[in-house]
């Protein structure tokens, strides 16, 4: 359903990924990076590729100038629209019959130190751990420390996506009307979401009155009603792939004091979170920052999820925003800032926004209004 | 986006399906089997949870009655659509922060082997695999014996399915019509499929001209043009679940002889290869009746891919109509017969059906005229 207009950045951006990426897997002790389609792969060779069942893998190796992709050649016009021509990257194709793991041990030796992407399946893991020297490990703490701090380039593609999704929320008025269900509301704002310059609605959360204590609730038959509050959490990816995620929530007429209130409150800890967003500051400090004026207001109980995720190329990645995690902000890290109070039963309420890390404290991508907005 | 309205089977399917599996387990000397979120999932215990980066995860020991669900607080809701509750299974919650691998190994002995779905990610698996024995193996070979054959509830989503996307197909002259690009056209039919009974569009391929000869290209802003021959391969999932797949070839305008020559050999070796469906035929047998026809006209090279795959709660399963694949074809297996002729540069051609092996022969879910469409 993708268009292929500006699919990804110029060559010269991944090489740069890649030549990085060795420099981290040596100093990490890395003899070979295996990727199979998923963010990574989308990262380092701007390949969007979604093959599951048939291999598809790139493979860097430390001691080697030219990693290579092992592809399946009914899939190799997939590669059209990644930068893997312009890098001159080996091309190993294979077809139905034949074993594709061994073209990727081919380039292995034995007793190869092996990292795999987080997202490679069991399907291809397994048979190709067989020939690695005890389990692989994870490629994550070597990728993260590239796809953590965003470019200036990763930046404004953040920036489009959260424009893009911020129209969608400003429209909210021409779909969600009493009467109508969640799920219908859901399909005029997941075609919205295109419209909007989306490359796909990606997720759609509408949570009327007891659905919204749900976070993780999507659509349901479920019918809005006069009064009901109701949470909305959507985003899709822009090209060349960053993901845009914003949520607001919304009430038809007017709101009871205490849910005007307690909604009040969520706003003041989701500006406080961002308040906190700066260099130096760790990730905890940005989760505590919201949870602490919930506290002191007796929501504490209420708020029982993380902060937040960091964002991108995957709606969620690192760095995340949660009681524990001390990595220290820097400029760049491009994360989402969610608050949530959640009343099971009765009604819950969220405020999302990303920002990027700045020198001096974030920028946010999204505009709209963060308090309540009645409909 | 979906709804929940028949989204499982009667809880007492998925026992018998855990008392199988359990059963299969013992014969192959396996002491677990863990399953996270995918088609394994859905069938055993009717739960269509997605989730990537939280542990969701159902363990079955092979030693105790009660297999349990390793699921994040924050996803519990997602529950309520599976017969987890119906069934008794043991949930254990556990919140961000906390260690959801331990929760797994709890329920294992030192040493156990453990066989994991193909679709767990190296995020999981590899925190995991840690405690077991060796490295763990593939789930599929005891779970192929349930999920390959097909009950009567699964055939009759199959059957729906297919009509539904037959519908779809029937309607194709109201949006593949010269000047519109191949993305209009297939926004219309993934709109359509949805509008025909699918809970959504999974794919759509719209290849006209060249890019019919791409076997997975899927659409572009190339305008379709009179006399370009178009390939439409669309499919989606119906409730409970089940997937159609469908493939026909449709040309704006009267088709040049050779064209229509060579399309006229295709629909023979595709009605071949059906012919071959039966009961004791292995599935190569069905891979060379498509194949033998086409290399008799000269066409065996243009025809790059393996006759087709199995298809239920996921799109590619086993069995796989490949040759080399000497499994023997029993009732209840459901596949789809694909045959396709590709010129590169030039255009392409694709005739699929999804047929069901009945007792002596088969049924086929699609019934569309698979000739030539001219629009």
């Amino acid at each position: 359903m993708s268009s292929h207009t500006e699919s990804r950045f110029a060559a010269d951006v991944y090489a740069d990924r890649l030549e990085r990426a060795v420099q981290l897997m040596r100093e990490a002790h890395l003899d070979a990076l295996l990727v199979t389609p998923g963010p990574d792969l989308h990262y380092l060779i701007g390949s969007a590729a979604q093959s599951f069942e048939r291999l598809t893998c790139l493979v860097i190796t430390s001691d080697k100038a030219t990693p290579s992709v092992v592809i399946p050649k009914l899939e190799l016009a997939s590669l059209a629209d990644s930068a893997v021509a312009e890098l001159g990257l080996q091309v190993l194709d294979w077809v139905d019959g034949t074993d594709p793991y061994q073209l990727v041990k081919s380039s292995l030796h034995v007793g190869s130190r092996v990292a795999v992407t987080d997202v490679m399946p069991a399907l291809h893991l397994l048979p190709l751990a067989e020939s690695f020297s005890g389990l692989p490990v994870s490629a994550t703490p070597v990728l993260r420390e590239l796809r953590m701090i965003k470019d200036a380039a990763e930046i404004d593609a953040l920036r489009r996506a959260g424009a893009a999704i911020d129209r969608v929320h400003a429209r909210m008025g021409e779909w969600l009307r009493a009467g109508r269900t969640e799920a219908e509301v859901g399909r005029d704002i997941a075609d919205a979401i295109v419209a909007e310059g989306h490359t796909e609605a990606a997720f759609v959360i509408v949570g009327a009155g007891e659905h919204g204590a749900d976070p993780h609730h999507d659509v349901s038959d479920r019918r809005i009603e006069p009064g009901d509050v109701v949470v909305v959490d959507i985003g899709g990816p822009v090209a060349p792939g960053y993901y845009s995620d914003s949520t607001r929530t919304y009430v038809l007429g007017e709101p009871a004091p205490q849910v005007a209130e307690r909604i009040a409150e969520l706003e003041r800890a989701q500006a406080a979170a961002v308040a906190a967003v700066r260099p130096g500051a760790r990730a905890e400090d940005v989760d505590a920052a919201a949870r602490k004026p919930l506290t002191a207001a007796g929501l504490g109980d209420a708020f029982v999820h993380r902060t937040g995720h960091g964002i991108g190329l995957s709606v969620h990645e690192e760095p995340y925003i949660v009681g524990g995690n001390q990595l220290e902000l820097r400029p760049g890290m491009a994360f989402s800032v969610e608050p949530g109070i959640y009343f099971r039963g009765e009604w819950g309420a969220r405020i999302e926004d990303i920002v990027v890390v700045t020198e001096d404290g974030c920028e946010s991508m999204n505009q709209r209004p963060h308090g309540l907005t009645v409909l």
